[in-house]
């Protein structure tokens, strides 16, 4: 049945210029596809994840996400939602550190693996690795995967298709995007399984995900802004992302995606620790992207805003709407999105990141679809 | 007592043009006194930590370290040995994300805060607010801290001062070599006290920590070639950084190091990690650290320095005597140590990296001692 969404439409640029730029714009409906059949009014299935789903996730006392690249973003913007949504402990790790050391595995675990492909190499061995203490330790097994009959799905015990369809960019946008509502399912089916989510809780974020394709699409249409900020990276070779909570994540997925297809050294940094070191960089010639959701840490934010701007950063902040970060001087301001909650506001602002790396790469006039030295499936070590 | 160590002698340069160069030049000391009545014969003195310190150890189920910056980095390379060592699981975490998200809290935890002058805001923050949950969950603090007296020492249970004496340079340096050598003292109290370290391995701990004066006074004669090699960063404003298991952590310490007193944008990465998006910086104008000890994972590290070489990135190989890593073409090697063990190696693989950030710092002419933007203690967020 997935299968069928591989059709020749899908595969064709249509009229769009790069296969990055297409599934940018897919992301409303691949988010749609990904929700199908897992949510049913105001409830997620649990067995989206599999028949044992239920009883499984009854027996987990914590979570354990192990990814690489882009997927081990989005699995770091779960472990916020697991320990302050549902109060559950979520460990996150790359693949090729946690293979080579020598973890401590919990009793209980859902080890949680999180791929496009579902061939990453480093990330089958660690699963592969756990698999021999499953028994005795009572570990479950669940992949979060787009391609199906996949490695990891044959591997897993528990399978979640992200239906992203087929991926052609190397650098990850849709697949990201529903590798996030999938851990959203995750954390709703798992609190409900374990009774530490409320229905009430529940409803409000299968709504937030039912509002989600059109928070993306009213997003994308800040791309004529967004081009245009983009040329103020026309001659930069650095740049700096910030973000606090949920969008320290979102911030390592953006700067990784400006590093991928621009060649444009980005990094992106927690906010809080920029005077631990990073404040050493600023100064008129590397910008600074932030993200500033209209949440408790913005007034925070704001002050690490101001040390930025009093150095001569130039700045690109990208807001809630009710934000009101100061647009002067070289700060310069997108009203990305508003209305966000705090399962949506992540994907969300991940949007213009997006835009904003994809309008750099063109000005820089790389291959973004095909971005040097990297290749779509990391399936050697 | 402690104050004595601040006498007028200390705290002037001498022969050195910097006093973060003169710190550097401390470190062999620096470890000789905060050894100096821990340890006694073949064993650790668990009562370092305080009184209490022993029966305290008997009832932690795991450790969370709490930090910023430079004192992070060491958090993380104890993470590896705590879960390598002892099998007790290790959480990580700098002090601005946790305080502000809401974390889960195990029982049974040892809280461990570390921060050179015990005043960092955010992870005195930290845990003020875990203060408040610690009868309910039997938590115990501990602080890792250079000075006496300071708030973090005011509100923790047990305490450990690192003896590096007063560290002016805003670069951290000698405090980081002392935590690290705190931090496997705790391993050593904490895997004894628990029953999880026999007495072998304690005996083989101790001794290696022993020799560490020596081995860092070793690795500092490799000042001339550093000093060299620190030429090619010139013309450089990003570099990068490669490190895998603890040399990771000691990786993105020696690109802070970079970044906070040269201001060139190093970064860090784990070198599995390399694939996954980063590989697409490399060129002829990026150099590349790497650091190779002699140890499991050295193949692994040696083909992903291939995959630098080949695609002409400019590399500077800090390697144990016996890693053999072929030093041709654009790959610069330096035999920075030998016989190092799973303690030793991460912290004497640090000292040739702050050399090389000094020497670079040199060139690029910026002051050493007190880098733009940066302040000594963040002692507010």
């Amino acid at each position: 049945v997935k299968q069928s969404q591989l059709s020749a439409n899908s595969v064709e640029l249509g009229e769009h210029r790069h296969y990055m730029h297409k599934e940018i714009f897919e992301q409303p409906q691949a988010v749609i596809d990904t929700l199908e059949g897992r949510i049913s009014q105001d409830h997620v299935l649990v067995s989206s994840f599999g028949h044992q789903a239920e009883e499984i996730f009854k027996q987990v006392n914590q979570i354990q996400i192990i990814a690489c690249g882009t997927s081990y973003h989005s699995g770091l913007v779960a472990k916020y939602w697991f320990e302050d949504i549902i109060g559950l402990p979520c460990f996150v790790e790359v693949a090729s550190e946690y293979r080579y050391r020598n973890p401590v595995v919990l009793n209980n675990t859902l080890f949680v693996t999180i791929s496009q492909s579902g061939e990453t190499a480093d990330t089958l061995a660690a699963l592969q690795q756990v698999k021999k203490i499953k028994q005795e330790k009572n570990i479950a097994t669940l992949c979060i995967c787009n391609v199906p009959e996949s490695s990891l799905t044959r591997e897993s015990d528990l399978i979640f298709l992200t239906h992203a369809g087929p991926e052609i960019g190397v650098a990850s946008t849709k697949a990201f995007t529903t590798q996030l509502v999938a851990l959203a399912l995750l954390l709703t089916a798992v609190g409900r399984s374990k009774g530490l989510m409320t229905e009430k809780r529940e409803n409000i974020i299968v709504k937030g995900l039912q509002k989600l394709p059109g928070l993306i699409q009213k997003a994308l249409e800040h791309e004529d802004v967004i081009k245009e900020m983009a040329k103020c990276f026309a001659d930069r070779d650095s740049a700096l992302f910030l973000g606090r909570g949920t969008m320290y994540p979102i911030a390592m997925e953006g700067a990784l995606k400006l590093k991928e297809i621009s060649y444009i050294h980005a990094e992106a940094y927690p906010a809080g620790e920029l005077k631990h070191g990073p404040l050493a960089l600023i100064d008129e010639a590397i910008p600074v992207v932030t993200i500033a959701p209209n949440d408790d840490l913005l007034e925070k934010l704001k002050s690490n805003l101001q040390e930025v701007k009093a150095r001569g950063g130039q700045m690109i902040v990208f807001e809630d709407e009710k934000s009101n970060v100061d647009s002067e001087g070289n700060m310069r301001v997108v009203k990305a999105t508003s209305n966000v909650g705090r399962i949506t506001a992540p994907i969300t602002f991940n949007i213009p990141l997006q835009l904003l790396s994809y309008h750099v790469a063109l000005i820089k006039g790389t291959d973004v679809d095909q971005p040097r030295n990297l290749a779509k499936s990391v399936t050697v070590e």
